[in-house]
């Protein structure tokens, strides 16, 4: 069956600001060494699978421009501008009307465009693994990641391992994020899975549970699909879309349906949910270091420098973030890395939007 | 008898750096909120005692161009170029022997260039005092502070207070910089004072001592002092003053010299020794933080930021100082302070001389 992708790049990414603004979310930035943007880099990983014509791509219409500068292989009718953000569940029925519209069916991969992926060829066998069991039936297929320490800041998946042995289970259940005691516990059992947001269905099997699940979702998307590829799509996008429920496809479909199966993946996820995901990605130096720019530092350990020519001299500094732009420059406590989305509503609040 | 003054600007003031440079020392740089630079500062202090012909300033040939820009209104001749730096003892016979070429004899107070005095009236009526004392004979004449807390960096001098309620006191020893418990003793006791570098003596008095305790210092002296005026004024301070021992003026004449007096001022000085002075300057908010510039700040405490146009956003940040200039940005914490130094050392090292 034809393989077909939906990459969902409508994010505003603020937790890597000022790096990242609202004009330039963090999909469209490069935190790579290679020079290749988070989006550039998810398109890279799955062209093993997906041909370039059936990618598509999920923003906004602010960032129609920053896709067909980053990705200009992809054709422009695949890249499905969102009148307004409306969570995951409408991003992805959006997309599956199009390429319903397309295919008639499909086998349809949702990826977020913001993560990375260290382990590629892995990446490729876990997908071409998920692509087979969701080819099956109606199964929905989740990618479910080794957790490798008791993080607290995703969701979790509980596998039903009682057959073992196979290259996906059944899924148990869907959790919220836990607390570190709760977590610790997931990470020891063995049977509980990091929540990826990556997702492998059918076409045909997403709309069924979307009609049985949100059926007022499902009738909307209908009449947006409908009015695909005629003179009225783009008005009929513009008044229905905004009336969807905003909805997670997790708590939407994901905790509702059955069927749905898991394919651990070790394929060296990182959902770089923030600044200090950095250091993972780029390694650090024997003080647990992580510089990038015209750094010269003294006494300094544990510390994310990311700047450009400007000369940033660091003196007894210690588990920092420090990101300068030509505009803005960002110093914060890595303890303190969750704040910077507080300090953007400040920011608002005393008018220097500009910054945003 | 006239008075005249001598400042002293040669110093390089690194410890202020990024915000000062080989280029821009400290004293030529504003830190008060009045935008008036140290030496205009120190020039407008002693306008009530001096007049503006009669001010002197010691500095060295490549400070001449912002020492006539700053001060527009000092002769050109009173600006004396050291040819190199021989630390203060040659540097203020320097001074000595031209106020000598032109008054024959008269009162001459010696004033750094980038201290900072908080109450003006006070310190025209000390140095006033101090006039008046140094006038009266063959005295060396120093302006003690007051000490309110046990500091370490500084040099103290204790005063013979056997005969009390004077407005000066006989000096009974210069000391070094003391350790913590020592400070304590001294604060404790009411003999000690801080040595605040400036001193107050006739012309006459300070040559005899240097002639004294400083004899070749003292001749060659004087073959520049009766080269001023003519000709070979320039060739021979090239050729002579580079040829005198490097010493200062405590050690080389304040430790030997007997006939010292010591008036005690309390007058709000502040030798803004390092950035940590920002604070005391400029004073703090109420959460001990000094802000100058574009700054936004959440959960941060004791920072000292200085910046300018540029959004500087600080988040969970305790006691630590950010400076930022056009092509340099200092990050350093209060407690390495310090080491603004090392890290110039190493910045020397690296081959980025084009920041110091």
């Amino acid at each position: 069956m034809k393989k077909t992708a939906l990459i969902m790049a409508g994010g505003k990414g603020e937790r890597f600001w000022p790096k990242s603004r609202l004009t330039l979310p963090k999909q469209f930035l490069s935190l790579t060494n290679d020079g290749k943007t988070m989006i550039q880099l998810t398109v890279e990983r799955i062209l093993p699978l997906v041909d370039m014509e059936d990618i598509y791509i999920a923003t906004n219409e602010s960032y129609k421009a920053l896709v067909k500068e980053q990705l200009p292989d992809i054709p422009e009718c695949n890249i499905l501008c969102e009148p307004v953000g409306r969570n995951t569940a409408p991003c992805i029925g959006l997309g599956a009307v199009h390429i319903q519209h397309k295919y008639d069916d499909a086998v349809m991969m949702v990826l977020p465009s913001d993560h990375l992926v260290k382990y590629t060829d892995i990446f490729t066998d876990t997908l071409t693994t998920a692509c087979s069991i969701a080819e099956q039936g109606t199964n929905l297929v989740t990618l479910g990641i080794t957790p490798n320490y008791p993080e607290t800041g995703y969701g979790y998946i509980k596998a039903d391992k009682s057959i073992s042995g196979k290259p996906s289970y059944p899924v148990d259940r869907f959790v919220e994020k836990p607390d570190y005691e709760t977590a610790k516990a997931y990470v020891e059992g063995g049977d509980y899975y990091w929540n990826s947001g990556m997702f492998i269905w059918k076409v045909s099997s997403i709309l069924t549970d979307l009609s049985l699940y949100m059926p007022e979702t499902y009738a909307g998307l209908q009449k947006i699909g409908q009015a695909v590829g005629t003179e009225n799509e783009t008005s009929i996008l513009a008044s229905v879309f905004p009336t969807l429920p905003s909805e997670s496809i997790d708590y939407g479909i994901m905790e509702k349906a059955s069927d749905i199966y898991l394919v651990p993946g070790n394929f060296g996820w990182d959902d770089v949910g923030s600044w200090l995901a950095v250091e993972r990605i780029r390694g650090i130096d024997e003080n647990r270091n992580t510089f990038t720019g015209n750094v010269t530092a003294l006494n300094t350990s544990g510390c994310t420098i990311e700047g450009k020519e400007k000369l940033i001299a660091a003196v007894g500094l210690h588990d920092l973030i420090v990101v300068d732009t030509d505009d803005a420059l960002l110093i914060c406590s890595k303890d303190s890395a969750g704040d910077i989305k507080k300090m953007l509503e400040i920011l608002r609040n005393e008018g220097k939007d500009s910054y945003l």
